[in-house]
């Protein structure tokens, strides 16, 4: 089974790496509140970060009373920023793919993931193994690319634009048809997997785990008055968040 | 708060029961086929089907076992021929509209909706009845439209086509902004509910119910090779349905 490691890609790194340098970008807005706001309490908590890529957020639980967080990325560039930019002695990260955590021994409260499952064809192999790293009680925390932009796939174009450039409508094609979708993002060929909201949603529900709550964040009136390029997300969402408790 | 009637308008209701007539249609290949392989066990148990309609269901429900049937439909209309066409000792129908099921006392085993609660403005209230109205280890089945289909409003146009008419995808705008989209289909302005996946879910789960099983039904290949106009169910559901336990 394919485990993509598109961010170890020279372009694709240097490109991300600009990108998350930029100060208004969709995950300031969006993505990251959203994920703080569904944040269970961390004091004392044992976390696993799935995807946790430079280690940012790695630190943040550390800084909200996490006692131990484990990050698990498969670049070895993003871990190599984490080891240095975002280390800390309750701090460990592992170089594994995702879907390689059935190695990981262990216990956790809280197992998080940001913007990491898309990537991984084996979504119930990973949920399950989640929820066998989970304590009773423990939650799970993901954000992913929402379906409506999983769903595309190739270079077509996703936006029906007015003579202005203005986006009207996305343009929705293939929903129900699931798996892998590459896209172009920095580079041609990005793996992404998509799978519809029920799939979502019965993988979780049947791995026994209990959806506690689900996101689809979009922008305030007062944000698109600011950045009208982000009323676009009232058509498609670009995030889904789901919490779930086993 | 508004409760639509539109089964008591004259043309509405002659459309309609013209459209179930057919042998082929949307319901009897996709909704109904989903909806029974939803069902649980119906044996003995007392059963409330919100939006009855014209009670086809509920004797359905009587066939499979269950004990009784309460059958809740706004319509006057439809309530006739459910009376005269589908009556049962253990069935009762109770005109009202399911905003108001506040006032059924009793308890249920199963409460089923098809395609219903995209009509209700306040579906946490009715919610909160049901869950008020299932016994312990009791289920909510429902169908609705399809969130990627009541987000659509006015007379705008739901696809892009090609030049010979095939639909090469759906146009989706607004789904992030919920609340009454009205619609023509048979008449104009017939009242819906748009509600994102999100909103659906955290519902339920807000409430105390657990979510067991969520589908958006598509087609088989061989269905689209008997029927290609259904292709397009690939790109947009036409229904929802949710599974869930108290």
């Amino acid at each position: 089974m394919a485990k993509q490691n598109i961010y170890d890609n020279e372009a694709f790194f240097a490109e991300y790496m600009k990108l998350r340098e930029r100060e208004v970008n969709a995950n300031n807005l969006f993505e990251l509140p959203t994920l703080f706001s569904l944040l269970p309490d961390l004091e004392g908590k044992r976390i696993l970060d799935l995807g946790c890529g430079t280690g940012e957020r790695c630190i943040d639980y550390i800084k909200r009373g996490a006692s131990q967080v484990t990050g698990v990325d498969i670049s070895e560039k993003m871990l190599a920023v984490a080891r240095s930019e975002n280390s800390h002695p309750n701090i460990t990260y592992l170089e594994m793919p995702m879907e390689d955590i059935g190695a990981i021994d262990g216990e956790f409260d809280v197992v998080i993931s940001s913007l990491a499952f898309h990537y991984v064809e084996d979504f119930q192999g990973v949920v399950k193994n989640v929820y066998r790293l989970l304590c009773d009680g423990g939650v799970l925390l993901f954000s992913q690319e929402h379906p409506l932009t999983t769903c595309y796939s190739g270079a077509g174009d996703r936006w029906t634009r007015d003579e202005n450039g203005k986006k009207l409508h996305a343009n929705i094609a293939d929903y129900c048809i699931e798996g892998r979708k590459d896209s172009t993002w920095f580079v041609e060929g990005v793996q992404r997997y998509h799978r519809m909201f029920s799939t979502i949603v019965n993988t979780l529900a049947d791995t026994g785990l209990k959806i506690l709550k689900m996101e689809e964040p979009y922008p305030t009136v007062e944000l698109v008055q600011k950045y009208p390029e982000y009323y676009d997300l009232y058509h498609k969402p670009d995030f889904l968040f789901v919490k779930a408790l086993k």
